[in-house]
């Protein structure tokens, strides 16, 4: 555990660096500056240098970040040196769209487990993963040792399903669900919204930003 | 157009104070300071105030942000005055998902189209959408006055769809494809990636944040 905490922010755009860094890797670039990265990325330089000291010190003066290097202390830095174990909640369609585009990149997550209260769903295959059943949570989340949860239940079922996952010991959550909703101490929540992307992309064709390209 | 062009990664910031500011507008809340809202957005308070000062003077010494005002403010920054016409291209999972995610939503953005070129999905309804053959993708964008578009087809089709969205006069495009592509001057292109939202996750799971709430 680190002495001091940093902020949840910071922790956002490392994945961020991370894919651009690996795309970098991947084309056999070197090294790159932090202003490079940063017009790559529409992030200021200075934001980036900032963030990473706080892991430690990664580039070198004149020379700027070595790429191949950089990127495994961003994987070593977020915990993604061995494959996590995440279970999908919610085997409607996005439920299922998510389960297959993670199975298919199978990079960094494994879908251990699906889960849904549809006796329809229940027993279906999805990738290749057996949906269970919502009741055999506690019990699955255990023996597969997850320790993440992706939830893609309506807005009204998503708090008691967010709860259920938690008393199962799941620690981190990403909720599809469009609702706000509570979580105990000792658990990290992300929700996700696609309309904020669609929202920020009106700027440029209906808002203020109209015609910047 | 403005006269200077604002960051995209301010742009991007604004739909987050949005929708905290929605937010509290339900609840009744008139007034909120930068400190306030930094503190439950986890942005520093001088970011907020320096964002928002790119578009105006919305704050008052000592009393901080009139709630309802600024929400409006931002909607009307942001463009989202009326409501904006949007096209889906890929009708699997995904795309079945955040078309009836955005159509029973309802808010900001109308789902006018959705294209594939799956005889099996051609003439099918989606929400209440019929989906058309991409072949009617210019036709259509242009008829329906379509503005926006969400590519939800798979990595390999994803440069090939998108080419083919900018030449019908789609600016603004959000692709879900797990793939690079290039788009021409005069378009708008985010990629959503939902696993660097899990990344950012795994570092409070397994990474150097782990325990960290």
């Amino acid at each position: 555990m680190r002495k001091y905490k940093i902020s949840e922010i910071v922790v956002k755009r490392l994945p961020l660096y991370l894919r651009c860094l690996t795309y970098l890797d991947k084309m056999g670039v070197p090294t790159i500056s932090s202003h490079e990265l940063g017009h790559k990325l529409g992030v200021k330089p200075s934001q980036i240098r900032k963030d990473l000291a706080y892991f430690g010190e990664f580039g070198k003066q004149g020379i700027g970040y070595e790429v191949s290097y950089l990127r495994g202390e961003i994987r070593h830095i977020l915990g993604l040196t061995e494959h996590i174990r995440v279970a999908v909640v919610g085997a409607g369609k996005l439920g299922q769209a998510l389960s297959e585009y993670i199975l298919l990149k199978r990079e960094d997550f494994d879908i251990a487990a699906i889960f849904d209260r549809d006796p329809q769903k229940v027993g279906m295959e999805v990738g290749g993963v057996k949906v269970s059943h919502i009741d055999d949570l506690r019990k699955v989340v255990q023996e597969e040792q997850i320790q993440m949860g992706i939830v893609t239940v309506p807005a009204n079922a998503a708090q008691k399903v967010i709860n259920f996952m938690c008393d199962a010991g799941i620690q981190g959550i990403l909720s599809f669900a469009p609702i706000a909703v509570t979580v105990p101490e000792g658990v990290r929540f992300y929700n996700v919204d696609f309309t904020m992307e669609l929202q920020s992309l009106a700027y440029y064709l209906t808002g203020q930003g109209k015609g910047e390209f």
